[in-house]
């Protein structure tokens, strides 16, 4: 037994040292040693934590030493490198050795006839399977799901059930539910294998079922089943098909793979990058980043149309050059404030029509208020640095006009968004810079024009 | 049964606006009837939707019939809300019915002394129990678990043990393993409840024992059991104190809330804001953000400072004030994908100190690329634009510098923090886009005054 310090230092810089250590100087069974050693998380860590060619060489020298679990925790991208390495064959004897929900996830990221090559390696009983999974839509709970399962008929009793589990071979070892099905296959309920244990041998086990367990349709997608099962606390929910018969299961330590997953994509998003950016290569790292700067590029672009529409003035007061950015960083970073918010809140389902209003309200009071604050702080600075109190009234007054902009746009823009489909992670700031920048140069150098030539 | 479009739908925009209007004129049994119909979850988000003033008086009309597990789903702050509005006989009540480590979270909202009265207010057992979970640190595997389990001697047999749930009444539903404990209480292993139903009544449990299972300390961090759950696939694990001795249990369902807080956090700390964000009154939203942007303005200050020195060359060369956020512009881009990829990795240990060079390389070459390529579109739009090639030669030079600066500060900025022990998501954007600027204006004005002049 470990404290889990232990574990999660299972992989150190320093092992992931020895291992390229050992690697370098052909040391092979010590690189084996090291490695056979570890956890298939650890595996996984050690393999995205060497360069592309020292990995390429690992799975040269371990192969079939490689725990088929390792593939499952991989991060997309390298999976894909290190599945290159291998042949079907090898592909093919992990993928049996693994639940069908599991074997499925490593399938998908296959081209298709490397695929089939592999399939067609397999036992056919988990070739079926696995070819079942993958006849559902990627991200489908039907794909997310493990089809074994301890299902029973309605009309057994608590003691049929227990021997029914005493004598299968092939069950689960996490179970924590019985399924109850009609005589259709269709899904009358659960039964937590805790009550199972408590109750007397006798009793029929549709008395002790529990009718109202929620289930999922194979189609829903991934981030719902995943809000229902943070909602409802599950711990696993069972997968039924149109006429709600019952066709696999799925646990929450996959759900937890997606959370995680929705939270990353989100951050990433915002940030302006794809999910696969870490472990891609440096060029297609460029050319995926180089889409998001090239929009970016247009949006700064824009602004500074609008700042050339001042070029007389900034001839005549060289001040206001210096100042500019000053109004149009504020707003961008008020309004990222904002962005962030909303974005975070229509995610997890806090920011909905109902609330839609109050929430835009109370955004342009804080930029109001805030705007009033900086207006005051910043015009005061500029009264005292350029002994020029209008000057300092002008970029006061814009700052409270940029401010508020961002509040509005910090808000409208995700909300918008959402009402027309689009995802407000993705696109939501590089509207609202826009905004920010056209309206701050251009509250900044228009009241410039209007009041100080 | 219901499928998850039913429940995911459970509070559309629809039935916040009947509340609303059920509250406003007053149909209180309408009211009552519209929200006890609800399950915990929908009930707290009915609250979570309507304005302050409409929540008080939700909670002045429902007191008694509001479900206590509603508590525990409610976002933090609009839980202190609702707990002024409650007395303590209320708050006791609500407890008592919960597991303690739901009755715990509630409780630590509640200030010292109002907690004690609660304290008090609860029955002995019960009380003990809170008690001793909140003399844990906050944020505690300790105040995670719950001390309810299925806790067996190590020398009893499976048909013992059996009896034991079967005659025991206040064993929780939501078991999955059987804990096995030596004379000393101390943590000897589990047993699956799957693996127990399937055993022979006469074999000793501990011939069944998985005795290899993680365990945590009580007083591990919760981001700590988070990753261990996570990288372990469990549903379940037990807490020790310092002997080792079995002292409660942690439910995958209560990881999974703070999977969802970390990943939140992280995203709204880039973003410049506090996790208690939404539901915060105007003012104390205002107030926080405002840090943030103090911070900035300081940061938009010292660019303008740059800038400041270059004023001669904007005074000659009016394009130079039009043309240099575009510069800037591009480096906080491109830099902020950095810094988003940096951060992220470092959070989920994708990225340690084994691969830190690498990744600065990587980059760096990314940086570069793309430097490149946007010099080139940039340069020769500026060329078109001004027909002055020298220009565009410059603005063309300065992106590379700026685009190279943004990699490597978007890179060691984060590292460093997290070398020094500050957390990397707060204050990298800062001190990125200080660089981006800084470095932006000045190459871009820089090489001007060089070349131009």
């Amino acid at each position: 037994m470990s404290g889990e310090g232990d574990l999660l230092d299972e992989v150190t810089p320093d092992l992931v040292r020895r291992v390229e250590a050992a690697l370098a100087e052909e040391r092979v069974d010590e690189v084996r040693g090291l490695l056979t050693g570890l956890s298939a998380t650890g595996q996984a860590s050690i393999l995205e934590q060497v360069s592309d060619d020292e990995r390429d060489r690992l799975i040269g020298l371990l192969k079939g030493d490689l725990d088929p679990e390792t593939l499952v925790e991989l991060d997309e991208e390298v999976l894909e490198d290190v599945l290159d390495q291998l042949d079907s064959k090898d592909i093919a004897a992990a993928a049996a050795k693994l639940e069908t929900d599991d074997a499925t996830t490593i399938l998908e990221e296959l081209p298709e006839a490397e695929r089939r090559e592999v399939l067609a390696e397999m036992p056919a009983a988990e070739r079926a399977e696995i070819e079942h999974a993958l006849a559902y839509p990627e991200n489908s709970a039907g794909r997310m799901m493990q089809r074994s399962l301890v299902r029973v008929p309605d009309r057994w009793t608590v003691g049929q059930v227990i021997d029914h589990c005493r004598e299968a071979t092939d069950l689960p070892e996490d179970v924590y539910d019985i399924f109850v099905v009609d005589g259709e296959g269709r899904l009358r309920g659960s039964v937590p294998l805790g009550r199972m244990l408590r109750t007397k041998r006798p009793v029929q086990i549709l008395d002790i079922v529990d009718p109202d367990i929620p289930s999922v349709p194979a189609g829903a997608d991934q981030a719902e089943v995943a809000h229902l099962f943070r909602d409802q606390n599950l711990v696993s929910c069972p997968v039924v098909d149109e006429r709600g018969r019952l066709e696999g299961v799925i646990m929450v330590d996959d759900v937890v793979d997606v959370i995680d997953e929705e939270a990353e994509e989100d951050i990433l998003k915002m940030g302006g990058v794809g999910t696969d950016d870490m472990y891609a290569p440096p060029i297609r790292t460029a050319r995926m980043r180089a889409l998001w700067l090239t929009v970016n590029l247009a949006t700064a672009v824009l602004a500074s149309l609008v700042i050339g529409q001042f070029e007389g003035a900034i001839e005549k007061i060289v001040a206001l050059a210096v100042l500019m950015p000053i109004v149009a960083s504020m707003g961008g970073n008020a309004g990222t404030q904002t962005v962030t918010v909303a974005v975070r809140s229509l995610a997890t389902g806090q920011l909905t029509a109902a609330n839609a209003l109050r929430f835009v309200a109370k955004e342009a009071m804080v930029g109001g208020l805030n705007g009033i604050v900086f207006a005051f702080l910043m015009g005061s600075a500029v009264v005292l640095w350029y002994g020029d109190w209008r000057l300092g009234a002008v970029i006061g007054a814009a700052m409270v006009c940029n401010l508020l902009a961002a509040a509005l746009a910090g808000t409208l823009i995700p909300l918008g968004l959402q009402k027309f489909g689009v995802d407000p992670a993705v696109s939501s700031t590089v509207f609202l810079t826009t905004v920010t920048d056209v309206i701050g140069f251009l509250a900044f150098l228009g009241l410039a024009t209007l009041f100080l030539l």
